[in-house]
């Protein structure tokens, strides 16, 4: 099973903008420190927290349990203008996890509800010996072939292109994607094996005209899951195999 | 003139898998962090930046000469364990002035070049009295018809396929377009008038099924602009105008 | 026993001014980010940092072992220009246990040493059963007698008088003394009783003409020792007691 | 003239224990990052910040305007869960112009007053052509005699006794002194000429057994000032003069 908790600030929305619109580059600090507090807080519990929409997060939390998110939701409270909902749901597979997380939220009431504050609703806690699997996906030698002869823009538009193909392939078959930056994205996808993965890999190689490639890791904890997928990739780098797809466990 | 600054992490991909694979939320903090502090440095100078692709951050920078550029790398150096390069192009139009900036960062040498750091290639500063147009794009009622109904992820599949269109349709335009958060999008639009942009918002409705609309602020600094355009934004939501676009200055 | 770690940064003093100086706001920026990053990452783990000098900080680590600490050293090293050395120590008092912290990482190397990188040299770890204390010491009312009417410069001259004196009589008798911004300090206090604590505040109230009171925690971890003394300064400060320290479990 | 600005957190105090205590490591965090946003915020536009209490910060900011203090101060206000007070004085002493500065805080309401909310005071503002003089104090030699053979903890008592000793000395001749880290001091200087600074250090020097050594920068700007100081204090330390204090402009 994969513990997925859904991070959302509550009544964000009509904050930015009382009693004027707040200034765009203090609400792009204040998201972007948000996202790395949050990294830090979920990292240092063997979590990884991916940014998502920035008022909407979501973290892989296989082992963090009810105290730990509590803490959590605390120090955001003490440190920024803003509080932060959490729900938890676990599943087979990361699709069905935020399904439950997501209704877990939304028990507590609306993105944009002045009452909700601080909601902290688990609907379950994935067993401490289950595993998560994270796939880290990454374009094809990106930088001679895009970033060092294209403009800048020109590669953001590809890259984001892949990402939502990649969102749209991987979620038909139970998991999410994220952009974490550069030319790499990050999924999980417990319930998913190497062959649906690498078929997957191949429709959204047609759709954008790149060529994807994915380390698998296998873990108890979504940070060491993470590590081994990142191993993965690496001996793909280093044609360790023909395949695009390596699993590390 | 717009005025567009490159930012490009100096040999970032080699450096994440030196001498192995960095823990990946150690990889997301950094670069939540050096878009937050980069937003700062900037926003203090009246700029605003996107995050991009994290590692190549692009910033509107008019009114920002060479000594402030330099004092910023010279502070990225001074608290991180990368360098930044960048480069400097102005345009009639955002696209124009971007692809400049990435031949002033290219010129300097590859993004993975281990003999590349700190290049600052300015091609020209745009002159003070010059504009920035920017339009704050967002999804009508967001709240009350996906995040309080949908799954989470969904909503975010959404999200990101109306930034897909944007990007795309409005770089056929001039403009770039950059996602900041929740449902909102930020795009320099130099050189694009109301109908224009109205067309365009029309269009990505049809192929999103979305309504979007666009505030549009008219300044010497980005900062500004930003302001003026969020200003727009809330004369919309509050029914002063029946247009989905509305320019202020 | 309380268990000390002792995090000094590798060779800084040479780095500052290599090649040039660098500029103060970045040092200064530096040096509090690190101090606010340690304290995320020791403070997830339940401990707590002190500031100290900047380039040395102390922690109370109880509960902290050997794979947690290279966890965090690592990722310092993943998002600073600079690495960090730590050397781990137990005693039955603060004084004790700093002291055999000091050694560790003395044995690994001078603080301005090219060759010393991330030492890491744990003499020994704290059982798990074994409590730490710490107390929460203010000054009675200095925003009415202090803040409101003399000038800022002059009433920091008696904060840090006052915390020379507690700095001077504590080690005495065993214990750290740190400020902890306003007019709070902290200090653990392992080995020592409440009228020794009460004998020493009541001498430094003499030589410094203010009036300290003090909360105590006792728990297993720095964090909830932390937690308990300052609700034991919340029951003073209510007048629940007479008594200038409180002991609370 | 030398220009100070005095930063107070409103209603901190009561902040801090409202419902309950807030855990310590969170507020360590609040405000180590606080200081480190104000001195990007105040260097970014040529100042310097110390950190002095935490919750009463110091800055030195000549060229700095009311625009520029208010953008400031929305700016903490828009990423923090507090609000900032700020007092702005000059004078021919740095010890003057805090004294205005406190008095402008003083005149807008209590720092523990719930009424009092971004009160921004300004007495006057310095003349753009004037100067501001900066000190940068260090201990010689403190690696070899103390860091690597004393305790961490003794060290750290020799570095606050010697603060402290400046902090008296320095104030009866009309200069604050800042600790900023390591063994090192900052000490705004106007009106002090060398002979005086020379014989204040080697009054401290008696008192506090160790050997003192300074450097002071000229400039238009407090981060130009520190600039120079440093240089100041380099050549020194590399011999070039066998004076213990040395002005660069």
């Amino acid at each position: 099973m994969i513990q997925v908790t859904l991070i959302q600030i509550d009544n964000y929305g009509p904050w930015t903008v009382t009693p004027g619109p707040r200034a765009e580059p203090d609400l792009q600090t204040l998201q972007s420190r948000l996202y790395g507090d949050l990294e830090r807080e979920f990292g240092a519990r063997g979590g990884i927290v991916f940014f998502n929409r920035f008022d909407n997060l979501i973290a892989i939390s296989n082992g963090i349990n009810y105290d730990e998110h509590l803490l959590i939701q605390q120090s955001i409270r003490n440190r920024y203008p803003i509080t932060i909902s959490m729900g938890v749901g676990c599943g087979e597979t990361a699709i069905e996890a935020q399904k439950i997380a997501t209704e877990m939220i939304q028990k507590g009431g609306g993105a944009q509800s002045e009452e909700r504050c601080e909601v902290l609703n688990i609907d379950s806690l994935a067993p401490d010996d289950d595993e998560v699997m994270i796939a880290h996906i990454d374009i094809d030698d990106i930088t001679t072939t895009l970033t060092d002869i294209e403009t800048a823009y020109d590669t953001s538009k590809i890259v984001y292109h892949v990402l939502l193909s990649l969102m749209d392939e991987l979620s038909d078959i139970g998991a999410m994607c994220f952009f974490i930056g550069g030319d790499n994205y990050m999924a999980p996808v417990n319930g998913i094996n190497k062959d649906q993965l690498r078929d997957t890999l191949k429709i959204v190689d047609k759709k954008t005209d790149v060529h994807l490639k994915a380390g698998i890791g296998v873990a108890k904890t979504a940070g060491r899951a993470a590590d081994l997928a990142d191993i993965g990739l690496e001996k793909i780098r280093a044609d360790i195999t023909d395949d695009s797809v390596l699993i590390v466990q």
